[in-house]
């Protein structure tokens, strides 16, 4: 579920230069010259297989029904995925855990004042999409995991209802206590909406689809073009995992017997107040009838309306009230055993439930999946020998909150904490260039991917096509520069809303999220026109970049899988602390240059000056400017960290004698071993402050972004909310947990010593 | 007709710091002890007579019913404002012109494919607003100046119609070339929308305003809100003023009798193809039938539909043709005659037409000057003796294109010349902070007029309310810091749009043009709303601001007309011309870096990396790298200003002895009419570059923006027109014209000096 929130994000990638193509035959990272040459040879082998045809016929079985947790046809969706990966000759099973899942049972919503209006809440079928027919099997349109209500109250307008939205609110003297909401989606993950309209005292929560972000602003609607229609609905959980955890909502951690249990009366997870979503049809009139101040520009959207704020007159009627059921998840696990270090698990992920026949999102990765376990059952055929255990897992109940996958990787905890040396996953997928966020200490071995990998539109490699678009969109000279300079192109931290989330977050489990796409304008996102028929018009109709993605993926499993070493290299993770570490210390800058700023604006009168009684205004208040921060613990932490992964590089390296790695085989199992440790070693058990659950110091769900990452999130929520004694400890915990890493590192690179030194 | 542009212009005002209070009894620059005190004590006289009643009264009359040039109202209006100066005691007559006025003969806009659809081109009356309905005398929507045609073309979406956004089109593979263009309002002025379209082989022009930025996105629109409704059009002249001269397009020049003569046939001021203007309502289902690719992002407005930019399917055909009469233009003249310097003028004007009722513009300005006008007359009867001239000018002919004004400048060239120290101007009013642009010499003395009046919102001076509003919207913390540090506030350079452009850039008569506003949306410009109703529900409604302003510009007047030394500063001139001198070097560095940066990409194959086959878009071209600039000679013209402005300072400073100018009336005479000399010596008798009748060597109209001001513009349209050879040239003359500058300064020290030197 997480691609389409992802065009809206501030642009994370950036990339940078280099002469690629003479490095193409260069030994891989982490490989014997020989078993470079094998590996190459059967990585070539392996990406011809992907055919489009196949990915094409995929998606036509999987999305022909909605397919969403406990329907029919998700069912017949994992045993059909079971069958197919028993056909290619893998080991395959269904896991299957019982989670509540609530779905609609009465929604309402209605203007009362001063007109009467009621909302449709349907999404209308159309003739030339034929599954968009299938009522009787489609979800309604809702927000799974929303409190039940029944409210009634004044509208008020809050825009994405992010926190500076209620204080630009606050400044136009408008209070939502007591008053029930209308917020755009967009520019925070949906759930963030109800939780900050709650904590601001507003008793119900409507989301729309704005047409500026999600309609005929951006172009031409469904099915002419691409975009939401009137009636359109993005459907979605508002579970509030990040200030608890994702998963079934009743009990706190799953590997563990002795965490609280909740029922749907008090889980955490569920939201405080009634959400619904809506489409923007049924928003115009609401937002037609509202009066009040003109909400501030950028907050006014694409219908042919003033914007007001309210509060008012508008006054509405919410009702939602859900059969909190538990309902049946189904995850499709296959294995291909190791055959050297077989302990060394290599885990890929793509889940296989939609909201309604989700043939973007999720199929559109889904396939690619697929088409990758198709083709390394075709090499295993052929006689290839993964050193490492590989499982595929196609999750179920990824769109109400990554219940299919957090069941799992709570369930065999231990196992992964022991075993996983990287969990790579994919969600939906469509035309462009490859979106790529993961673990630092991945970023240098996916470049090497990336390089290989050939983009099916400029026949550039995909590293080359990232590198230069990213040239492109550079926001300034020193991006530009950065950019021609660097040999490695940066990842994405990670955030959430796909199934890696518990991997990296709570297990520490290196893990990478990729998909190509921001070609193509789409606006059918969890709505019932993500179909077969949207996605062969307007998504990537010939399926090459299903292909590309699959030759992508497995290019990366398989070149994890059979390193003699494990190609984790950690300069790049020490260049990116240090980046996060200037953005701490620049956020924190920020804050008192601003606060000091409008202290002194506050003192000259300046609110006074601008004051218009036609357009009241409330001046801020004065506030305390934020003190310094000891930022002192983490940067000799960074330091250190970037001083032991130069020394590892230059263990790596003088271990490698003519081309062979001067070790046994029980001497490289060791240190893979010890590898496999360095992303555990990231996180802190006591996990982040108010929510344990999340474990890694480097990254995190924002609490107030939720999809979006928020980096070394312990200090940089302390310092944005203003907890400057909780950012102090915070500081010193992330330096104590680094440390950590400096001393795995330098434990590695000892080893790698010691060989050398053997005769 | 100014106003409502600059709204949309980049923020042109930049202010400042400083304690003020105390320097309020200080004497006055230029000024005697003795005579500062009497001045402001006769200010402060004049300050308590002008009243909001009166204001409503005169607005009441002057916009009961159309007055456009031509009209019986319009001569009507004209005959009052001239009793009206006369029962205030003043010798006042009226100077008519025959002028070149075209009116609408035909209009038609309809489309012809792929659907057919006749524009209303009409504004409906409205219950509530009484004047709305006087459809027998109100010009029909058109566009003054637009040259006769009849097309049939295929319609293409163009934005705002600027080069930039034909560039934008050639990276689309989309051409105009036998096309109607539409554009939309703003971002240029009207008349650049014709001119750029048929230099890129357009046949025809539709120019609409649109709901983004005005009509509903901005606030409700009329008659509940101040906005345009769906069918308000906004008149207006496309004559090509910027490139050629305002007023008569028949000759050149009217104080040259030896200039050659146009007839309506080959004027050169007259657009090249037919321009229509249109409402949203006419114009939403032109753009609904655009096909072809979509609009950029930032093209896109406000209706709601996807913006596509064409060309086609919609068709559409255009018929323009004008009655070319020529009309009687009647400005009305008001003159006090000075009893010390008489042969010293501050001339003050404001136009009286208007394009229909015209109640914010012109009325809300004209309003204040009569007030000015009858409380200087109430002066005079107690005993008030203005020591200059003073003229109070009512134009006529303003919209179409500053008819009166300029003919009238131009009848008076010689006597102007010799004799006019300061032309004052101000167009439409409203509530806000005040809008100042002028001359550079007079920048000291008006932030010294903006202390001594009062804001009737804040109660602050209008110099703190504009000093802390600016340190509000700064854009960042070096603008704030120079607006806390320098001692005036910076004001906006002249551009044009109004009556001062043949004063300062013809004659180079040193001009003031101010008004308040900023804080009412407004929708009404250049239409039948724009009228009583209109004003006193969302404009200046109590008439405080209209006081405000006739209380600024009377104290200005005044303050000019009795100085012993006429108060003209050049430090703030110098600094003026430095901080154009560094825009100047940053725009070459600028597009060298640009164009270097895209050279760059080019050879890297960026274009290829970004290309989308769906959404195609053609690579730019290599370009040239601009070459360096010798901007020494302007450099060091601007360091030896500066110098001078120090000197002439110092020599000001000590030829006030103990509260008195040590000097003889003819001395103070003699200097006086040197100083009158100095912006007639900031103009180059050549004119600009290819177009001679702009003489202004620091300021013009530009060539593609038309209102908004190109300061150093024989340099900086050089630059941005690529003519390499000619910025050099025009640098070297820039510098001679203010070496010229330097020389008149410094004689007038030494004038200064010689009082000193006297026993």
């Amino acid at each position: 579920m997480s691609r389409h929130l992802r065009a809206f994000w501030p642009l994370l990638f950036v990339f940078s230069l280099l002469p690629v193509q003479a490095l193409d035959e260069a030994p891989l990272d982490g490989y014997s010259t020989q078993n470079s040459k094998s590996e190459r040879s059967w990585e070539r082998q392996f990406r011809a297989l992907p055919e489009p045809d196949k990915l094409r016929a995929y998606m036509q079985r999987l999305s022909a029904r909605p397919h969403h947790v406990g329907s029919a046809y998700d069912q017949d969706n994992a045993q059909w995925i079971l069958a197919q990966f028993k056909s290619w000759g893998l080991e395959a099973r269904i896991e299957s855990f019982d989670i509540l899942f609530p779905t609609p049972k009465k929604r309402v919503l209605e203007m009362i004042e001063p007109s009467r209006f009621v909302a449709k809440l349907q999404e209308p079928a159309l003739a030339v999409d034929p599954t968009s027919s299938q009522q009787s099997e489609q979800l309604p349109t809702y927000n799974a995991y929303s409190v039940d209500g029944d409210v009634t109250a004044p509208l008020v307008y809050v825009n994405y209802g992010l926190p500076e939205d209620y204080e630009k609110l606050e400044r136009l003297g408008i209070s939502v206590k007591g008053a029930i909401v209308i917020a755009r989606y967009y520019h925070s993950w949906r759930g963030i909406k109800p939780k900050v309209a709650a904590e601001h005292g507003a008793i119900g929560c409507i989301i729309y689809s704005e047409p500026r972000e999600d309609g005929y602003f951006e172009d031409d609607v469904f099915p002419k073009g691409p975009m939401r229609p009137p009636d359109g609905v993005q459907r979605g959980s508002v579970m509030d995992f990040p200030s608890s955890f994702p998963g079934d909502p009743r009990n706190f951690d799953r590997g563990d017997p002795n965490a609280p249990r909740f029922t749907a009366q008090n889980a955490p997870s569920i939201s405080k107040i009634p959400v619904l979503p809506i489409s923007y049809g049924d928003a115009q009139p609401l937002l037609a009838a509202l009066g009040g101040p003109m909400a501030p520009e950028r907050w006014r959207g694409s219908l042919a309306i003033p914007y007001h704020v309210g509060p008012g007159p508008a006054k509405v009627h919410l009702v939602v009230e859900s059969n909190w059921d538990v309902k049946n998840v189904n995850d499709v696990i296959a294995t291909i055993p190791g055959t050297g270090e077989a302990d060394e698990w290599i885990v890929r992920g793509n889940h296989h439930d939609g909201w309604v026949n989700g043939a973007m999102d999720p199929i559109s990765g889904q396939i690619s999946l697929l088409e990758e376990a198709r083709a390394l059952g075709e090499l295993l055929k052929q006689g290839w020998k993964p050193k490492r255990t590989i499982i595929y897992c196609a999750w179920d109940g990824e769109e109400p909150m990554l219940l299919g996958s957090t069941a799992w990787a709570e369930a065999h905890e231990k196992e992964l904490v022991q075993h996983a040396a990287v969990y790579i996953n994919t969600d939906s997928n469509d035309r462009g260039r490859l979106d790529l966020e993961g673990s630092h200490s991945l970023e240098h071995f996916l470049n090497g991917v990336m390089r290989d990998i050939e983009d099916p539109e400029s026949k550039l490699s995909v590293w080359q096509r990232n590198h230069l678009t990213g040239i492109r969109h550079a926001k300034d000279d020193d991006e530009r520069k950065e950019l021609r300079s660097r040999a490695d192109q940066r990842i994405g931290a990670l955030g959430s809303g796909t199934d890696y989330t518990a991997f990296v977050d709570h297990l520490g489990i290196a893990s990478v999220n990729a998909g190509y796409g921001g070609e193509d304008p789409e606006g059918i996102y969890h709505s019932i026109y993500d179909d077969f028929y949207w996605y062969t018009h307007f998504g990537d109709r010939d399926f090459v970049y299903g292909r590309a993605l699959a030759q992508t993926i497995g290019t990366a499993v398989m070149r994890m899988a059979d390193a003699d070493v494990l190609p984790y290299q950690f300069s790049n993770l020490a260049d990116t602390v240090h980046v996060y570490l200037k953005e701490l210390q620049d956020l924190l800058k920020k804050k008192q240059n601003e606060i000091k700023e409008r202290n002194t604006e506050i003192d000259e009168e300046v609110f006074r000056a601008v004051y218009d009684p036609r357009h009241p205004t409330v001046a801020p208040p004065k506030e305390e400017v934020p003190p310094f921060l000891n930022f002192a613990p983490m940067a000799n932490a960074a330091d250190a960290l970037a001083q032991a992964a130069e020394r590892y590089d230059k263990a790596l390296s003088a271990a490698r004698k003519d081309g062979q790695f001067a070790a046994t085989d029980a001497q490289l199992h060791e240190l893979n071993l010890k590898l496999i440790e360095s992303e555990r070693k990231l996180t802190d058990p006591a996990g982040l402050p108010r929510r344990p659950w999340y474990k890694h110091v480097l990254t995190a769900p924002g609490v107030y972004t939720g999809y979006e990452p928020k980096t070394v999130p312990g200090v940089r929520e302390a310092i944005e909310q203003k907890h400057w004694a909780e950012a102090d400890e915070q500081i010193e915990q992330v330096a104590k947990v680094l440390q950590g890493e400096v001393e795995l590192i330098d434990s590695a690179a000892k080893e790698l010593a010691s060989w050398a030194a053997a005769p």
